[in-house]
């Protein structure tokens, strides 16, 4: 469970992916993994690596103070392993830095899996919905305006377009980003003398990541990009959740969400999902600022900004994931009003097919006499009236029809959803 | 204790004050204050006020969860508490945001108090600093390079001044920022008809918090100015601790915190206390973002925005309290070498002087070959030999001598540790 | 004017506070004020002095360019200036950062004079409006739900008192911030000997500033304070844009700003002047991250940090004008329309009195049993109806009266034009 | 040319693809090419065509005070196109969308050539000094203290690693987010009938520009992605450049940049390149969270999100580039100095073998007391001499060669080469 203050910060389950527990565990699978893989090559005794691997829990206690004399959680961390395992062969010839970053990337590997299971329970949702409502007509707004005719469907399609190749490009750099870190004190695997590289490669294996060309330690920009991707995702779902919210304004009344109560007014049926996601998704890019301003470290290993990461990218996953949730509940619970969607277009008087009257008149009277006929029509009441002796009889009964004005609307429609199908993602 | 993936985002002093138990029971407080203030206005019986104030705890449960439902933490609080005493009159005629906002409120009193403590411990040591190294000369640094003569004394006063502005900025914010929000559903306390004024000054008295001209539901400046103080403040703190990192680079070498080891290399002694200021003062600037992002909040309560503080203010917090906390520690445990500081300025071979050699000579044979002579006497050794037929012998005699060029740094010196002096803070 | 990129980012008058013409005017102004202080104090002759007085205006030619090699404007031009007026007593013992900061803090005073008069325009025109509509009942509007009737007068005295509390905000900050910079290379101002601060004293005189206890050049925290402050302004001018924005939805349709058209669609009035304060605050908040990022700067003076800060003030303090200018002009030409108002509250068929109905039941019959009836009349139609058995004839009456469910909302609006009132700004 | 005050934040190029003039020649592209276009598909005359075709500039005016006005640039540049070339048939059935963002695309195209040639020029020069200095050893330094050696060769390929591998992703966003933008009043090219499609694959094809699945009019994650990988990209070069700056210290003094003066100290040699590239590159990331909390942008077009875009993406390309010219000529001009390397890495008497030496005796004498024998030798002086009766001769001798102790350096270092080899970029 989040704290009570990050209610709407994380959910239950990425709570729980970066944890006590999972910071613990994830580390401890570092140096298990690490021990065999270098018993396994005669790097230090059986023995050892065995006593390593059999300890299956190191306390919290209270590293996190003891993080701060250090600058590194590791360095409490393995001195209380080597309590527990003896003292000689534990974390032999690593780092900190290859503990701590390689234990992120494991916990980032099972954060990814709790958001792609709501992302692909989103996207079944969105392309329903886009199926669904293909033909149902609607307002589009422009700048909160009333525009011209569209389709529910074809708004949904849009959604699950952003979203799709937001989820896509999270999971390219996840593929990217997800490696190994082992680079010992400076980068170079000294310690191991010449037989760094094939170590590094059993240590891989073990933890069944892949192996980057080289050590990243001051190099953040896979991570970085990473976590710029996770933004740019999360903006994409706020882009729902805004919507959701305009369009369930009572004022226009077109679509619904389950929604929440208020603790004052009974009446009240508040549009919660969507504001549970927009709360979530706003600290991210000032987060995502601050990772990338942490990105110019220092040398081989920053004096600050690569050990201030570690809160920085677990509040983007998980606020990510918390927008992404709530997204798809919201979604999940949505219904859509086609009469009011009707009787929202039909309130204009035909105003948002005035375009179409001009670019009907304009070829016939140019361009600026349409604008004035089209105009003097609106003041005067329905637009199809006010044009009564200028379009011809047939335009006339089209004229504010909007199954007639929808352009390919459809074509876009399919097309969004064709681009973004294939494998589960 | 913070989480272990925010080891040096929070204190442990710093997470109790925004832990589950904190929020609770701040909520409680409002609850049970508001229940007496309108029992002694004759509002609600008696003995609901008693049995509201008598609930001594309301389980955390799964609010965290339930408040995703309604976007809100108060409606499964006040549904809970409602449980313990009694349906009627918990909450009567107030609305989500005067609890949630006043509840943040009285958090950040806590909070306050913590990091007073901390600036205070800071300011004196630095105080005492200065004092101490008022004739210790050592070279400037611009662009990190070295420029010319200051005092070490000189450069903590510097520290001061920022932190102590800083810190008084921050405590202006507060006292206008932690005031009480109460204004019912709609902002016009309606439910308590020309009551409303009354119950709210009562109120502010039982939580002995000021009342504003009026509510400020969706009116988000003070907190935001508040939360942008704490940035600056931040920024400040952060400055420190990078010139304490630089400084103790051992081919620099001149100040030394206590520091701490390395998994990895037994000889490092690594600034261990500004690395963890500088990591926790990272991402403040990126949240103080997401908090002005979030200021244009809709009409009377936002959709979004608002819901989007209490983490984003509980990590600006924290974060400021961490870099405090470490630069305090660390600048009690600062030792400066003046030895070294001497050597590192004559090392330069009086370069750092030929400022004071082209103002000596300019006027005698003009800029241009005064800069020309300057060059050419660094080119071929020490400036002194170099410049030897040019200056007087006794403008030579004195022309390195750090002590003789060091303007008016004690006169700075003196004005900033005397700019912030006063009552403590 | 500003780039066509940028028409939303700036506004004419702020454009040329930040020209080439204007920069270089404060760089010139700066060295002529030092030159007349010295020539006073006897430290260089009369005649350079005139000479450099004399000098009206600086080629800006390639100087950007140039100053890239030095990473220092103030190289290049303090050469193009010693062609000028002859090489020798041009910025005589001053740092290129006296010329750079004390040039920006001129360029500040000039776009606070600009801020200001616009900022007194939007003050008057609120504080009419909220007198105007002191009596205007509409919705206020909660998560974008209808929530209780307040006026419109509150709603204007509520923005009103965010953005003159914010006003006051950043007047304080400018009044700490915009202040000489004199510190020599080092700080010292050891190339006057003893004299620096008699001459810092001077030159202060001469440009019309304060002069600082102590040259501030790598502790930027009154600087970012100015710039935080404007960020919070910022925050608060955008959220009246937002309301209006939203209020302007046709569905809604209870204020109009003069707005403005469309290429494409003739029938549209876009909410321009809203949408126009509202893209020109977006940028903002990251922008002052940006700046309290770049605060821990190195030693006596920054490697990037510093050199950083010209573009972000000038976009921040031109955002913030363009918010404003569009705020103020919008506010100008809004009209309320009373009677959509009344229409709206009426369409919510009573439920905004549910609260009201619960309180004036729940008493008789505890709040589960009111909260029943209440959910039952809601269900079945007017909420008056529903309740006929149950409230009184007189409670009928008014129950859906939003005249007399206002509460305090006058009591506020009146606290909030007092504590804004006093000395024009 | 950049305006003064932007010297660093762009270069004279990149402000040319921004200027008015760029701006304004992309925009009547995009009508020319539409025109051309419809007149093909017979939806114009070809006159009308040629006539908008023939227009070889439109004037700035005061086109920026006027897109105030109606929240678009669009709309005066349109009226001022009609104005030349007739009323009738210019921008026949677009909208303001289309044009400006069409408009973007095809400036960022231009911008992208401009980055391309010095990221090409970066990547030559960081491969050549690569190769030059794969022997050339020196320390790695991690939180700004001695490690362990490494050569400068291999920390050239790390810096090279990430700006190709940033470089690789800037490009990959910049096919994905420069594509056509033209879906009319509603996303729906509905002013076209069933034609809508064909017109806009015929656009496309006049613009060279690729054709989306459908228009993104407020779906900008691919703009969003563009602009983050740009940020990510941006913080390898300042790594780069903080590198620099710091290796230049004159107490490490390893590599040397041509590097610029100062106008106080006839003796400095600042590292104005990397300061340049630092400065430039500090407000991207706050920008780039601009963008990202522009992104739930409102229905079919955003009310003040989508405005807020072209400064936000112009600052960061200009930055970006910027930076990119100035690591690109830094690196151009560096120098190393292997001896200075040498003599920093023997001044550490041994301790950064201390590692080493651990590892050696921890097998024969366990870790806790090897430990103890390592700090008691540097406590001592040498680490060497400290050991001479622990180690055996042959250990000894080679125990402080850094020659033995580089581990994988040079096999990372190939990797790093490989793997960003190929096709220019």
């Amino acid at each position: 469970m989040p704290r009570l203050i990050d209610s709407f910060a994380s959910t239950a389950a990425l709570a729980d992916c970066f944890s006590d527990a999972a910071v613990l565990r994830a580390m401890l699978r570092f140096e298990a993994a690490l021990a065999r893989a270098q018993a396994r090559l005669g790097m230090i005794p059986d023995d050892a690596a065995r006593a390593i691997g059999a300890v299956e829990c190191v306390e919290a206690g209270d590293l996190s103070r003891a993080a701060r004399d250090s600058a590194s959680l590791a360095i409490p961390f393995v001195a209380a392993l080597r309590k527990q395992a003896g003292p000689d062969f534990v974390h032999w010839g690593a780092t900190s830095q290859d503990l701590l970053d390689t234990a992120l990337v494991l916990l980032l590997r099972d954060a990814r899996s709790v958001l792609a299971r709501d992302h692909a329970r989103l996207d079944r949702r969105l392309r329903d919905l886009s199926e669904e409502h293909a033909g149902t007509v609607m307002l589009a707004r422009t700048l909160l305006q009333p525009a011209a005719p569209t389709t529910f469907g074809y708004k949904v399609a849009g959604w699950l377009g952003a979203v799709d190749r937001g989820w896509s490009r999270v999971s390219h750099r996840v593929d990217e980003a997800l490696q190994l870190q082992f680079g010992g004190a400076a980068g170079t695997l000294a310690a191991y003398g010449s037989r760094g590289p094939e170590l590094a490669a059993e240590l891989a294996r073990e933890l069944e990541l892949p192996l980057p060309a080289a050590p990243w330690q001051s190099h953040r920009d896979q991570l970085a990009a990473l976590v710029a991707a996770t933004g740019v995702y999360t903006g994409s779902l706020a882009k729902i959740a805004r919507d959701i919210s305009l369009l369930m304004q009572p004022e226009i009344g077109e679509v619904s969400e389950r929604g929440g109560g208020s603790s004052a007014m009974p009446h009240k049926r508040n549009p919660a999902g969507s504001v549970v996601a927009l709360a979530a998704a706003t600290p991210v890019p000032g987060l995502v600022a601050g990772f990338l301003a942490a990105m110019p470290q220092e040398l081989e290993r920053a004096a600050g900004g690569w050990q201030a990461e570690w809160p920085m990218v677990a509040s983007i996953v998980q606020a990510a994931g918390s927008a992404l949730a709530a997204v798809a509940d919201t979604v999940e619970s949505l219904t859509a009003d086609p009469a009011r969607m009707g009787a929202n277009l039909d309130t204009t008087r035909g105003a948002v097919f005035a375009e179409k009257a001009v670019l009907l008149l304009a070829p016939r009277i140019g361009r600026d006499e349409a604008l004035a006929a089209v105009s003097e029509a609106l003041a005067s009441g329905r637009l199809r009236d006010g044009l009564a002796g200028r379009l011809t009889r047939e335009e006339l009964e089209t004229l504010e029809s909007p199954e007639d004005y929808l352009g390919a609307a459809e074509v876009f429609r399919r097309r969004l959803l064709e681009e973004t199908e294939g494998p589960c993602p």
